[in-house]
């Protein structure tokens, strides 16, 4: 395994002391800022986050703030996703697409105002997407990545430590919805949402300085409650069903590819750059999707996409895999053509490893 | 040191294969790719890239390619130096600003033709700052990422191994200028460019799997040459006062900060959407800019920005350090304020390891 080289070009967070102090043992960049991947290993990682309850430096999904008059119209223009419903107090999901529908990202979207968004994003520099279109258009918006750095807190026991630190009123803030919390005395944005499906929330930390202070304050107060320095674990979000941008699904692809159709309204998404192109697909439906996988075998690590084979034609490409303990099996996250996308559809996988079998899974494993 | 996690989103590159052949020992991510840092030592590599000839995996310069009858006002659209006298057959090194004069990249610009450039960028996603203006603008252009790899072939060697495999007319290449020059059956850009101070020529391998034939090709006519695998080298990159966007400057800055004035020409560059922002710096001059820096003591890696003091007062940051074994000394690149920029100012530099005394030097070491 090669080492990763230290650069202040990849960023440090405001939790990397913690992290550090913690043992992580590897990196991934992301939105070229360091993400930890493992702590005390992968599966134990994954045993704890199911059972306990963890905390994660997410600063990597950086904040693009769009502010102004037209800061609505802009959020509208880059996605299929119709906004009029949403409300200051929510958090959409919200694939964003290029003019041809290609997906750029797919970020959380955190409405603070009527005219004030923050998009927590995947990686990929949306921020220069967005600057592009409201320079190129002249719209009345400010566009900029302010000091914000998420901080997740996953896993069964969230709920008791989020509770303890920023009192009960917590635990009444619903699914993708957001409230106001104070810490260190000023109000952060703290949301029940995160990338894994254990449930908890996401503190948006507002300025650098308060990063380790919270930090701090959740290891505190969550020691009897085992509480430990994770990450999003990648048997757990295969498992789920969660797709990694860059990963699964890349400018190449539509949402509807990506299976997030139902986060799409095509129709009524007017003013969005990629409706146009989406129109024909929104109606009949893409000709590759998503599906999870179930690989036999003894694999390597899943670092390049996989080609999804029936006989010498390929019929699409494995691009997330793992073994899980709890499953007793390889999951996997693939697109497959729709001719050979039916679950129990037998195929043959190639990896840097050899060939091993491949079988279209009814669902992911939730 | 924490390893790096596989994936496919940190993309592998058409050498990655020869670059794990060749024992890389390190990776940074650069432009969402793999890029090696360190082959046998970072000192070893240094001194072998001083005497002999490597070839680098620049696959992670990812090429942004323009093409239509509005390709060359766009291109003037994004950078503050006139671009009236670039010819078919140049490279332009030009800063890329955004409405704000931030620095938004520093590629080099390759045009093929009057109405079709590749931009050679360096770690950003160019490609979406340019898609959203040419969408935003209704441009006629296309703007994508093609399937062009660039290999350089470095060291005081180069010309020969250069010339072996392409053939002696590569040695008339001159600066900055480029030559089609065929290799398995496709014409390739040879440009004589490239990443450090050594001379040699950057290789635009078009077309995935012509990587790896070109790699093993280059290694097998260069063995009496001691051609090695290597990459851009940490310590003679800083020696020749290579800058590194996202290290020594980021969007914050602009060019005349970054110390690429003579490279503007803003006065005359009609169309760069900075120049309203950028006409008041180019004329007066920016109060920080880019200074050689000498370091006394034994430094730590510099994994962050590393203040720069006058006593209790900051007044600029260290972004790249390292030890030069020629010079017996650290050298380092920062960004100074112009009451403390003057060659010979003693300061002190704070790092993760302690305070260091730091002086302004004079030029870089070249």
């Amino acid at each position: 395994m090669a080492t990763i080289a230290g650069s202040r070009r990849v960023r440090r967070t405001a939790f990397s002391e913690g992290v550090e102090a913690a043992g992580v043992k590897g990196y991934t960049v992301y939105n070229r800022m360091l993400l930890p991947t493992v702590f005390r290993s992968v599966v134990e990682d994954y045993r704890h986050l199911k059972t306990a309850v963890q905390v994660w430096d997410v600063a990597v999904e950086r904040q693009v703030e769009i502010r102004g008059p037209d800061a609505g119209r802009l959020m509208q223009m880059l996605t299929p996703r119709d906004l009029r419903g949403m409300l200051p107090g929510m958090c959409y999901y919200v694939p964003m697409v290029d003019e041809t529908g290609g997906m750029l990202n797919d970020p959380v979207a955190v409405k603070l105002a009527e005219d004030r968004y923050w998009v927590s994003i995947a990686d990929s520099d949306l921020l220069l997407w967005i600057k592009g279109l409201a320079y190129g258009l002249r719209m009345d918006v400010l566009v900029d990545e302010p000091d914000v750095s998420p901080l997740a807190i996953q896993g069964p026991l969230a709920d008791e430590l989020a509770a303890r630190v920023f009192g009960d009123k917590v635990r009444d803030i619903k699914f993708f919805r957001y409230g106001m919390f104070e810490f260190g005395g000023k109000d952060h944005v703290v949301a029940r949402s995160g990338y894994s499906k254990q449930g908890g929330f996401e503190v948006y930390v507002e300025g650098s300085e308060n990063g380790m202070p919270l930090w701090n304050a959740l290891m505190e107060a969550g020691r009897d409650l085992d509480v430990h320095a994770g990450c999003p674990n990648l048997i757990e979000r295969i498992e789920g069903g969660l797709l990694s941008y860059g990963n699964d699904m890349t400018r190449e692809n539509t949402p509807h590819e990506a299976g997030l159709g139902r986060f799409c309204s095509t129709q009524t998404a007017i003013g969005c750059v990629g409706r146009d192109a989406l129109l024909r697909v929104s109606k009949e439906g893409p000709v590759k999707q998503i599906r999870a996988i179930r690989i036999e075998g003894d694999l390597p690590p899943c670092d390049r996409a996989w080609p999804l084979m029936d006989g010498q034609r390929q019929v699409g490409q494995v691009t997330s895999a793992a073994y899980s303990p709890d499953f007793e099996q390889n999951v996997g996250i693939g697109m497959v053509r729709l001719t050979h996308w039916d679950q129990g559809t037998d195929l043959d996988v190639v990896t840097q490893a050899g060939v091993f079998p491949a079988i279209v899974h009814e669902t992911f494993w939730i």
